[in-house]
């Protein structure tokens, strides 16, 4: 089945649709907090990863992504000696993650998506989370489906074939997009069509951004106006 | 906790956002189907209690409403002697729950009260249908939350929790929205606040919709409109 037979839009969230490092930034460097805000919010992100990996291997329970979130800051406070920071201030630094602003072309293609597709979140992303990132923003879903609904983490298979199950599509009746291969590679492989949607500035200038097309990608798009006109949605 | 403390709506569906009466007899009708059109509509409905029921007593695995609809629908072919009509023309008839018009304040009041509030379906629906009926409608949803994800159907307990802890909130910080009372009852029970949205029509001229106001709810309100002014939001 070509492109053509595509009825859904699977979304990642973080770095696909919005710019999480820019914004953690900005709200560290806003609390006056003694660090280099950017390495805070690298390393910040590189926790990110490990955690679940924990809970896939089932060294942690099922831990939604606030709270992992949460235990890496913990460490990075001890890391980057901030003990003095209050609890308030640790929920509300946390929190963040609730508050990412999007890419600049994220809302309006989007909008132009939803148009002849059913377009969903499909993020590791707690709900809860998703839905403020989607008010804070202005962005506009026609479901929000997160890892959690299937107590499970992308890349794992569950997710994806779960997504697929919910919106009543075969997996290559829906499409991954998102900014990071190894999402697309895991989506593909259980056959669903991917695209990629390239964010070089994901890990900020001269940041390691997965880039450039490849062969197995059905779309290779700029940003998401250009993948609403490639998959053929005028502006 | 007093309403001030509401955060999030969540919305019942059929009946309740949904004109399910008018649409299937409009549509039983254009098939041009030897059946009384409204009767025809009226048994399929009054066989969602009971579908739901054997769900719920473990007499039927889990099983989403696309198919107990299906099920009902297969009965009453039998039942009015449409043995004559063949397998797309059945499927057809069984999507038509995803093409209900809205009651004509449903997409205005939910715009209004999404300024205010996170507004969440909380069907039996699932999320395929949820998702088809919104747009459909031109109605749009902060999240779509359904019975689905917790495999369960109200009145279980399970659903109205789970909506909660799914949205990050405390019970109290939820209000169910919904034209039935028993749907209500049961939200109320496990610390939800109510809206009561009177549909007189739901089950048609001289129907026995659930009426009037009762000490025990929060609000209760004539349309969506007048629940968002009663809410504070400004039309």
């Amino acid at each position: 089945m070509s492109i053509a037979g595509v009825r859904a839009l699977t979304f990642d969230v973080f770095g696909t649709v919005v710019d999480w490092r820019k914004s953690v930034i900005h709200e560290v460097t806003a609390m006056e907090l003694r660090v280099d805000a950017a390495k805070f919010a690298d390393e910040w992100r590189a926790g990110y990863q490990p955690a679940m990996a924990k809970v896939r291997a089932g060294a942690l329970g099922w831990t939604n992504i606030d709270a992992l979130h949460r235990m890496i800051l913990d460490e990075l406070i001890e890391r980057h000696s901030l003990q003095a920071m209050t609890e308030p201030q640790r929920a509300r630094l946390n929190s963040v993650w609730h508050r990412l602003d999007p890419w600049p072309d994220s809302a309006r293609g989007l909008a132009m998506l939803r148009r002849r597709f059913i377009c969903a979140t499909l993020s590791n992303g707690n709900i809860s989370l998703l839905v403020d990132l989607a008010r804070h923003g202005g962005l506009t879903w026609d479901c929000v489906l997160s890892g959690e609904i299937y107590r499970a983490y992308k890349p794992d298979a569950a997710v994806y074939l779960g997504a697929a199950a919910t919106l009543d599509l075969k997996p290559e009746e829906a499409m991954m997009v998102a900014a990071h291969k190894g999402d697309l590679r895991a989506a593909r492989k259980l056959g669903l069509k991917t695209a990629f949607v390239e964010r070089p500035l994901e890990h900020g200038p001269g940041g390691k951004a997965d880039r450039g097309r490849e062969d197995w990608m059905d779309i290779y798009a700029k940003d998401f106006v250009d993948l609403a006109r490639q998959l053929g949605v005028a502006a």
